[in-house]
């Protein structure tokens, strides 16, 4: 009995870990969110129980109905897989999965994904961090996780490249408090659409242009020096990456 | 003639993508970096061209050289494949590379890796965003990228976990500039050597005897509230992943 928290990556399926690969064309049962694509759940063994727990807005499970039903699937089958979009514990809430489970002693395996916070900007041809324009990246969710929500101003540094995943509604409200604590209005911001799926899309603007864009969820945004960056010469054949 | 930018992700083969997988497997050339494991250089097809452009210190390649080798090895192959640890675009400086080729009019693709920014502190059970601890993630370089290196001071956030990569060396200094920020003395720690790897290891410690610690390179710093997580109950398993 052992519980897999795999990471599904940002969407497209040859961006899955060989590991998770293997992990879902063999467990018995697999559990999933709503953010994992199609073109990966067709990957799961057609003989696997397959358990959709995507959190739709308005008809969702709790965390802890989640927890409990990890638990109890761990008790009827050798193998339990645990599939989330992006990296399990990059706002994949993995952490809390994992002590639920280790409380009741379930043995547990993390899979790390690749997280949507770094390969959305580079599908998009945005490095988060290079040479002489950024020193660092920060990755921030938009929506409050608990509580209060994440305090922009104290994230306005001109020298660290901000990612900010599940942003766009709040985007008019992020961009005001980045220029409250200090950040340019003309600071470049880089949108990435439904990254590494076949219909992602970028747009560019300056922050202060941020509230009034028009972007449909999901999207990455990328705010800093590197999202000007013209790396998108060759931006088709990245968009078609995979596809 | 398409040179794909590939990340290699942290060491262990089976958190290669499918996508950089299947380009290992048919590419006629294959440049790589000092920081991709011997066990996925086993994955490149054996009759193709390998070429180590690692960067070891004292005898070490300048990037323009292999910026200029990628341009020439284009001219020849229709398909080139460049190898870097972890993400190209983290750090990777994959951005610098995409650039050159670029204005010689060179097709790139770019294939995300699992970065170990993200990845380490996962395999060590360390969440890097936590529900209650930690709003967010910061990622920097230990040393200076170009000129004057990361001022840690401006990164003392107590609501944002810090992951520093490649900063065993400075960790005296980093702490110390920590604690000028702002950020508590108790602060906690985890340090993870070799992720990913059979001889990955975690230590943990305070931010005030982060320097006194004894730490071999490679490894990953992780200063936050969320270092302290008891996910490690079932470290052992984790540690185990994929070996």
């Amino acid at each position: 009995m052992t519980v897999y928290l795999v990471g599904a990556g940002p969407g497209d399926p040859d961006l899955l870990t060989l590991r998770a690969a293997k992990l879902l064309a063999t467990a018995p049962v697999v559990v999933h969110d709503r953010l994992v694509s199609p073109e990966i759940l067709q990957l799961i063994n057609p003989r696997a129980r397959c358990i959709d727990v995507g959190k739709t807005p308005g008809l969702s499970h709790s965390q802890s109905w989640i927890n409990e039903l990890l638990v109890e699937l761990a008790g009827h089958y050798d193998s339990v897989v645990r599939l989330k979009g992006g990296d399990p514990f990059v706002f994949g809430r993995g952490g809390e999965e994992y002590e639920a489970l280790s409380r009741e002693n379930v043995n547990v395996e993390v899979v790390p994904g690749i997280s949507s916070a770094f390969a959305a900007p580079l599908l998009a041809g945005v490095p988060v961090t290079h040479r002489g324009l950024s020193h660092g990246v920060t990755v921030v969710p938009g929506p409050a996780m608990s509580g209060a929500g994440v305090d922009f101003r104290a994230l306005a540094n001109a020298d660290v490249t901000l990612v900010v995943l599940m942003g766009v509604q709040r985007r008019a409200e992020i961009a005001s408090q980045l220029r409250e604590g200090g950040l340019a209005s003309s600071t470049p911001v880089a949108i990435i659409e439904r990254a590494s799926t076949p219909n992602q899309r970028t747009l560019r603007c300056r922050l202060d242009e941020l509230g009034g864009i028009d972007v449909s969820a999901p999207a990455v945004l990328v705010i800093g020096a590197g999202a000007a960056l013209a790396l998108n010469g060759a931006l088709d054949s990245i968009v078609s990456l995979g596809v």
